[in-house]
């Protein structure tokens, strides 16, 4: 079956210029706990509700990126950004404090791939400079909003994963010598295996992401080998082993250089189970962990796969299975 | 004050192909009822639910107007989209029935334009050939979700606007001789007058209109006067006035040649008190109204502005204001 879809290759590559991340208490007691630019000490941020305080880290992170940037908030043409709230208000509310347009995102826990990907035909594309990509998720809003009242104390199922309270920001910029830069992208399907279980992401998330893994070695014509690490966002242990299983079955290994974000943001225990998820699950070990390697030239070639489930408590409740997005980004050091 | 934001020229010039648009059994009663491609006789759209019928909607739309656009889905490089429920299920599901590349966004109302915009830098940038762009909205659903049960039947306030159920899709492309083409476009900032009445969109998206409006013709050095349309999205008959004295202060007069979606689309009675509203509203508006205009050369160049009140039940909840967002698109026969 001819594939009519194009990859996305970057003639005029896009340069990412600086990231930043903000973490929760926990995420800061986790495995890259001393790599994030800014742990809190309490997830309320010093704010009144929780919302509140979500909307407060996306906003700072975008407000230090900036600064570290070496820029001024009038000097940054875009924003792009979004979060797992209802009608994204964590990312309408941050766009509202600075003086930059904005374009809001929804594509779950894949929006942080799905912002730069934008961004990046902005730029490359010569209709922009530069261009701001954040994204923030909260344990606390999340669980509230996608499962039950966190007074409720529910027990969770080993198969669930743990929302990360996190905001990463990156800026990028027109292609800019010495910096890693993004080349190529490839642009998720909506993916459907039938999974029904709202505690069983990875499973819901994996098909989508084996189906633009292989996507993107086939339109750039490459192989895992040719990746110092495949880093996808949040499917846990459980995803990333069906992922593996997968492209091993179209006939690409993965099984050495694949990491997963969700999988390392913890020290997993019992009470994390399957490792981390959320929106802000990519974008801050991305930010903090990955992209510091591709700065320092230990790692030049990565591909990074935002991970999202598509669903709602609405379409769970009305018995729809969940869908899966994955949207891939190919970043080197040129 | 430098303005530090270029305003999108599109010096590869965006077709659009074709246009598809299907409605509600109110919508086809209004004044553009013979306009629209397809009426329902039943909102329910022979589906269980208000939201799989929007859903259906927006997938019937996609789908006609790639075949009104004489492709194959398989033709087709992407799908950009969106609408107001909850983590957009709308377009999201929509994008499961179909085997083509998604960007999921959420603007609120201003979605539409911004999907085209998106498309526009996608295709004009040479990344991609050709593009749908798809929002839908749905009366039933939206109330529900956003303000009370409909089987309470609150009574609304005069300032209240009437969501439209309705789905609108675009067919864009590379230039293609003879067909009306996007030439620029504005992306809009997020402004908030401190607005905080949930019944009163109008007001709260008209000071983001005026701004956005301004911007444009300030970027481009046109005048109101150049386009004989100034089309906006869905600001009712109370935004609109506010929106005209806005511009007006500011040294443009559009009242001779302004429109907005949400006044034309019902015969404006007492039940619809300040006109149409939605992310459907001005895409169904555009895509059986204007555009056919443009297509006879009955007109020859609009501005289109999508306008956007970023709001949840939450945000609301917590008593923030309601910001606005509004997207600007220059389309003309050239």
């Amino acid at each position: 079956m001819k594939e009519s879809y194009k990859n996305l290759v970057f003639e005029n590559p896009i340069s990412v210029l600086e990231t930043y991340s903000i973490v929760g208490t926990k995420e800061g007691k986790g495995n890259l706990g001393k790599k994030f630019n800014f742990v809190l000490e309490d997830d309320r941020y010093d704010e009144s509700t929780f919302e509140k305080a979500e909307c407060k880290m996306l906003s700072t992170a975008v407000k230090q990126v900036i600064k570290k940037s070496n820029h001024t908030e009038k000097q940054v043409d875009l924003f792009v950004g979004g979060d797992l709230l209802n009608q994204i208000i964590s990312a309408s509310f941050t766009a509202r404090d600075f003086e930059i347009p904005f374009l809001g995102l929804y594509n779950a826990c894949a929006t942080f791939a799905e912002s730069m990907i934008i961004s990046s035909m902005a730029i490359s594309g010569n209709f922009i400079d530069n261009a701001v990509c954040g994204v923030v998720s909260h344990f606390s809003t999340a669980e509230r909003q996608y499962r039950y009242p966190l007074e409720l104390g529910c027990v969770r199922p080993p198969q669930s994963q743990w929302t990360v309270t996190g905001a990463g920001a990156v800026f990028l910029s027109k292609y800019t010598n010495g910096y890693p830069s993004i080349t190529s992208a490839t642009i998720g399907k909506v993916v459907d295996y039938g999974v029904t279980d709202v505690n069983n992401m990875g499973a819901a998330m994996a098909p989508s992401c084996a189906s633009t893994l292989v996507r993107h070695f086939k339109a750039t014509n490459t192989n895992p080998s040719d990746y110092d690490m495949i880093v996808t966002g949040d499917l846990g242990a459980l995803g990333s082993k069906i992922l593996k299983k997968l492209v091993n079955d179209d006939g690409y290994s993965i099984y050495s250089n694949h990491y997963d974000c969700g999988e390392m943001i913890y020290n997993v225990n019992d009470e994390e189970f399957q490792g981390g998820s959320g929106a802000g699950c990519s974008a801050v070990v991305f930010s903090s962990y990955v992209y510091p390697m591709l700065r320092e030239k230990k790692i030049n070639k990565i591909l990074l796969l935002s991970t999202g489930a598509l669903l709602s408590t609405v379409s769970s409740g009305q018995g729809e299975s969940i869908p899966g997005i994955t949207h891939a980004v190919c970043l080197e050091n040129l």
